[in-house]
């Protein structure tokens, strides 16, 4: 591992990211295709579980946790991994300077379980703790997010770049409503929402906090953030994103981003600032 | 018009609408091909004049309302017709007994604008007053939603209905944060939302009312409410998709749905007095 910040290396780590998000299309015979698995499920009626009130889990998302997982570890036996599903069963995870996939097999579970097309696969990689390759994949409408450290950004093999808006009054800004629904939390939340109505444009919540960052990452969105929710899976791969297509990541209170601290803010080159003044 | 209610003539209606929204596919060597202006635009920079603080209009937005109109007039020469960018500058629109036609050529403005793909073009027809046909089409991912009076919903061909869903608590529900941004409207949208996030699972902002009733007549969103919105335009294709879907419309305090009323309610079979109940 003396040579993992290698750029061909990187390279080749991202090749087996993408592979393990679009299984599919390389073994259509396979039965446990990944796309074929969210897709067939996606227009089908499914089992679920409630975890906690809102929280969701289905079949899928086990069954696509341990195809990614799979996929990766064959691979790379020696590399932690870091998943939703496991860490659920298995309690909080721990991240080391060991490089570690942080996967989350289908980021908008809500979504998924409703059949509104914004879901996604989200698979990143993190090296001495700082996120290195990122992976994320709408297979519903066939978008496919990457980014290598120092290699830049792509949607479906395009560069991408956040926004140049400079105004915040001009700003779309993401958020989510959390699965969380004691009232401190939920006033928190509305109480958020109320003030940034008066100081940005609109604000949008589509329920996919990893594809909320690949929207600031592509300019779709110029700014985004949460408080609380559900761990460094819906992130991971998001960081490495934006940081490649230009933008930034940073705790809300505006020190540094944190992977674990299920805390993020996010935003094009010219926003952190006034995002940060926003949210005092 | 004595046989306007006509199955075939409706049909007919439904054909003429679905060419105008995708004129597109139909001529590739047309200059104005009517999706690629907006493919084309929504790649690319756009001059943006601002309308109020938040309402956008793009040069697209105009020019797909003249060639929907066009379009529409060569066929029916004798109907009337109301447009978003026609009542923008001509003051407000008056809705008769006429077949006419009621135009939304980009529903979904900010997020177009802005490149995020939740953008429709959005054609009603009413006849005595009662919508008739109905197409929204999203010619980013294209999905195109269609609805006539006693012909059933579809989405790209196939037959749509609304969710089974029965618990209020288990709904996902879509408002949007409109576009006045005076005091008493944004506390009177962030209470209703504080007040919702205790009763629903969850809530959904994605920036288009059209394509929000169409999320609800393909079961993919349970509710969706909006009080303070452009027009007649928004939802009037939107409201024959829902109910030929077997979804409900109607006013958020219980009444009929009021096309002109600027104040919108609707849900699956199941959820509408719970809706209701939910939202005084």
């Amino acid at each position: 591992m003396a040579k993992e910040n290698d750029d061909s290396l990187l390279a080749e780590f991202l090749g087996v990211a993408v592979e393990a998000a679009r299984i599919a299309g390389e073994d259509l015979s396979s039965h446990f295709n990944l796309c074929q698995v969210i897709r067939k499920a996606f227009y089908h009626t499914k089992r679920v579980e409630l975890k906690g009130q809102v929280d969701l889990v289905t079949e899928t998302d086990k069954a696509c946790e341990e195809l990614v997982f799979n996929h990766l570890k064959k691979h790379y036996p020696d590399h932690k991994f870091i998943g939703e599903e496991t860490c659920a069963t298995s309690g909080t995870a721990e991240l080391t300077d060991e490089p570690t996939w942080i996967i989350d097999p289908i980021d908008g579970t809500t979504n998924f379980v409703h059949g509104f097309p914004f879901v996604c696969v989200s698979i990143g990689l993190t090296i001495r703790m700082v996120p290195t390759v990122g992976v994320v994949y709408n297979p519903i409408i066939d978008e496919l997010f990457t980014g290598v450290h120092g290699q830049g950004a792509f949607l479906n093999g395009a560069p991408i770049k956040a926004s140049s808006q400079s105004e915040l009054l001009s700003a779309l800004l993401v958020t989510e409503d959390g699965v969380k629904r004691d009232k401190p939390t939920i006033n928190g939340i509305t109480n958020k929402i109320n003030d940034l109505l008066f100081k940005v444009r609109s604000i949008r919540m589509c329920g996919s906090l990893a594809l909320d960052l690949c929207g600031i990452a592509c300019g779709r969105l110029d700014l985004c953030y949460l408080i609380g929710f559900g761990g460094p899976w819906d992130v991971a791969a998001g960081a490495v994103i934006i940081r490649e297509a230009g933008g930034l990541i940073f705790d809300p209170s505006g020190g540094e981003f944190d992977i674990m601290s299920c805390k993020v803010a996010a935003s094009n080159a010219h926003l952190k600032d006034a995002l940060i003044d926003a949210l005092r």
